[in-house]
């Protein structure tokens, strides 16, 4: 049994961790960090909570936090958690942070994309980036994981093998994704509200997402080379769910099976990645409330492009489950503790 | 481990009894039935359930299945499992039917608001009316079990306190229902599309719902006396929940404290009914994916009026959750295995 | 064509004016106020009127404003328009105020509903009540229109003939009402926005909601005796629409066809009422866009109830499109200038 | 004034023609053709129309209509307007076909795509396809037009300009299309309730979506070659809108102004096509229930990719409103009459 604090647990991510955690058998949640309802019962903001979560939210102090608990996990605004982590923390507790601050190793491109200066870039090199489908090793000693955005999680776990393998050509890849609105976030913000969102698709960040370069920087690790991509988010009216749709140009020709074969390959071994049958198209539905993330392709001899999809709850393999799911290798718990909920449907 | 059969898995209801067993430490499902799908994998009808779900949908076949399970649930239109039940059949095996057949104690009563005629009136009167909170003791040693109605189940358990101790007058009372569309059902009808429920509310079966009788029946068990009421349902433009609006003239002054304190006395020990705190009104938000019902009242000394409410999901506590909860207690299993979850926000 | 300005012109209802007027013959808008947009193209907030509306936004200014237009729309929070009404500007230009500040006769009771002190309360008895339907000779000749509340307005209409007539026992009526979300503003609120919202329903102001005295006011001068009720709003995940249903009991025992034609006998002549056929529910899809109240009504012999229903779209019938036919009779232009959009479907 | 017959009146295109047509000053309808209702009450089936349409619904009968009728439009599904179309009801008749009958000119493509054999495909070099902005003069005297489908018209006019241009290389065009449910039709099926499209995205038709040929084919025609390309269309939880997202290499270095000022040259007289201002995004909820297409495109320096957007309601200018504009501009009509609604929003 092990001691969690979490930052930032009133975020539709870090009240994602609570629900998580709150049925994990290994963990007890210490510290439910939230600087704007300090002294609030939890299970008031949350009432979902109610007779479950019996706990106020406390203000963030990571000294004492660090001295608390065995793990923190920081789900805050971009910039928070690189001014929190220093030696002295990082030999108490290990930390998973939630927010994009180590997710890219040149300090240049993280500066330029986010608009802000790093607080301790000396750390970026040991972060370890926490997708466990291509890092797992790496990630069972870190001390510092970077969790992975959620729209890089969807689009290059759709996109690894076969970019691994040599298969498509990388100048030619473009991700369209579709995301649900809870990735906004949860401030008060007019853009946000029920009528602007509601009945409505839109583009947005249209060549300058922050998450462009986080997807560059691992597929052109698959790849062996540097990539350029365009990667265009949308946002869609319901509240969880990410689609990502990519196109590129094969190498050679290829057949279903081969293609099949590589997805299987990489993930066959994989819980919570589902390679979906022939000609079956993710959807966000069939995932929902779980860890999972379904991928397919399809194949266009008209064009000689591959289609990737993958379809995966935001929240949970985007976000929190995967954070878990990150702190159960590093603990060494079952990597599945407390992610075996059943997809939710309809939900 | 007891073995389990589901006749009607892959309407909305029958996939969440799926979704609930699979999650359940001391049943296995043996039987996916389903006259629609015969023959087809149950995960490619219910994509959620790939790689969870490894079976075929089979037909209807009470016999083959009362030899092969322990216990039978009929998630089917009404009329069905009265043309199941036979004394051959109830001693093999228990029965938990989520239809309307046995859930009214007059006969004459069921035909004439359901409409059809009933095709095991001998039953009824064993048949245990399953809802723990109130029946649990019958529950225990019944054979069949006629699993209540969703908007039967959020009702009663919100006023049955104030019936149970005559706190309100019966001849007043009118309830306003108000519920997600999964409570509509699977099939493929023009009014149940997405363009016809969406953006829209509506009352339907005004002054003539089939849950009206079932409303009377036992809110007049608890009143200790017959009782008349109008009940008038919505649809709501959501996947689930269900939220019951009840008014009564209360028979006598009271305070705040005292009401709340008939609730505690009814539900402080019951996990599943959550009496809220004061002026926190229940929300379908809260109680999503999960076996709750949110429970709370409201006197308005201007009216001398009491407004009862209750929020629940209608596909578990509504129908799934609640017919494993009548599992658990007859087989002697705790009351909650397998029923657990957080409820899912936002979803 | 005559001269408007509106006050508030960037929330839901101002913006609603902004389309209506647009689209109206007789006037044009010559100013579009908005102190959170001052300076800011109108079309850059609302893209819709992108090269339809060429105008920026302006601060409040009274003065100017009642020297530059003949009719002044308040689309603003409550208790701002009371503060701006004086004889001389009331000289020079008619107003129509969206807000509650005139509607309640009583200063005590406004005072009480809403915890703010009235700044002009000398203005109230001038005020008239502007129900077309109900007040249409007064408001020929006003001044200062109290432009109903949305809720008030749906729930007036769809009871007024049976309040009027004697046919319902005032003491024994419920209001139970059900809204969109563009009804709650656009104001940037953690409970609006669209991941709390959707996928939920709940009741909110139970018992203490501010259109309850409104709504006891003007039944009560129908029914000619004072009259209590119990109204319950709730809010619903779609952008716009009201529904109120409605519970009475009967004084006398009636058939369909009496009650159908008393409310034929205020409603026939009236474009903007439907009565709708036998056993129709109201539902706010077929009125969206327009000014339309649809109403019905169920007569239960079983409770000797009638429930009452009207749907209407909030926006439109229940504020701009009400102020509008209010303007249509104080300038003398036909009453249905500007209000004729046919019902969008689906929308 | 005209007469006007729609075949297919009851799906959700032929009610919106029927909405755009009752405000239509020049045109009567008279025949509300629909094969599912005949003899109802037209009023009874869309209650918006409540004591705005007096009318029911009639077989087809081509011959009859003929005679009845000026112009007709056909509002059905692929197949049925080629068996109607010949000689003798073209000399009397212009006809307007909503469904992909005569929209390619190749019969072979046509019939490889639909999986059908067409029955007149002497009419197909006749018939002219209906998008105004690119081929009014041909629409003038057209006796038969081919309406274009929704996603063609949305990405024909946003890609249009450039193609036409030589600005972007046709080879690596791909279009990631998003649409709301009613494009889906008013059928009765499975996967259109609400329940199975709420809260979900999916990707449909991957690599062969039957748009495909369509825009292929007019795209080659402004490119002045052959071209094949990605088109995925994907399914949203709204009801109405489409937005395209496309993507294609520059064939030259170009700087913004340079592409607006083409946009402009082919648009800036166009009403229904807004090219928005620098960095905007067209966005559905800002054209809903109106004839708007709102266009805009970004340059991205790191690829050297434009990514072209536009957004449309489906039914209006996607479907009914581009129906009836060709219909003004075949008569002789304002090419606007009818056709200037404002959008609708919140909607």
């Amino acid at each position: 049994m092990i001691k969690v604090g979490i930052i930032g647990s009133t975020g539709y991510a870090g009240a994602e961790l609570v629900r998580l955690l709150m049925g994990h058998k290994e963990v007890e949640i210490k510290w439910f960090g939230s600087r704007s309802y300090i002294d609030q019962e939890y299970a008031d903001i949350f009432q979902n909570m109610f007779e479950i979560v019996d706990a106020k939210c406390m203000d963030d102090n990571m000294e004492e936090l660090a001295n608390a608990v065995d793990v923190i996990f920081t789900a805050t605004p971009q910039g928070l958690c690189s001014t929190l982590v220093n030696e002295e923390v990082l030999n108490k507790v290990k930390i998973i942070d939630l927010s994009a601050d180590f997710r890219i190793k040149d300090v240049n491109v993280y500066e330029q994309w986010y608009g802000i200066k790093h607080a301790s870039p000396s750390y970026i090199e040991e972060a370890v980036y926490g997708l466990p489908e291509i890092n797992r090793d790496k990630v069972k000693n870190a001390r510092l994981i970077a969790n992975p955005g959620c729209y890089p999680t969807c689009t290059i776990l759709s996109i690894y093998p076969l970019a691994k393998e040599g298969l498509i050509d990388m100048d030619t890849l473009i991700v369209d994704a579709k995301s649900g609105t809870s990735g906004a976030g949860r401030g008060a913000k007019v853009a946000n509200l029920y009528c602007e969102v509601n009945e409505n698709i839109k583009a947005y960040g249209v060549a300058s997402h922050r998450h462009t370069p986080e997807i560059e920087e691992q597929l052109g690790y698959a790849a062996g080379k540097e990539c350029i991509i365009n990667f265009t988010p949308h946002l869609v009216p319901m509240n969880r769910g990410i689609l990502a749709t990519s196109y590129a140009k094969l190498t050679r020709e290829v057949t279903y099976e081969e293609v099949k074969a590589i997805y299987d390959k990489y993930y066959s071994n994989e819980q919570f990645v589902r390679v979906l049958k022939k000609d079956v198209a993710p959807e966000t539905r069939w995932v929902e409330g779980s860890n999972y993330v379904d991928v397919n392709f399809k194949i266009d001899p008209r064009t000689n492009r591959v289609i990737m999809m993958g379809a995966m709850d935001n929240l949970v393999k985007g976000a929190a489950g995967q954070a878990v799911q990150n702190m159960n290798i590093m603990f060494g718990f079952k990597e599945n503790e407390g992610l075996c909920q059943i997809p939710l449907f309809p939900a």
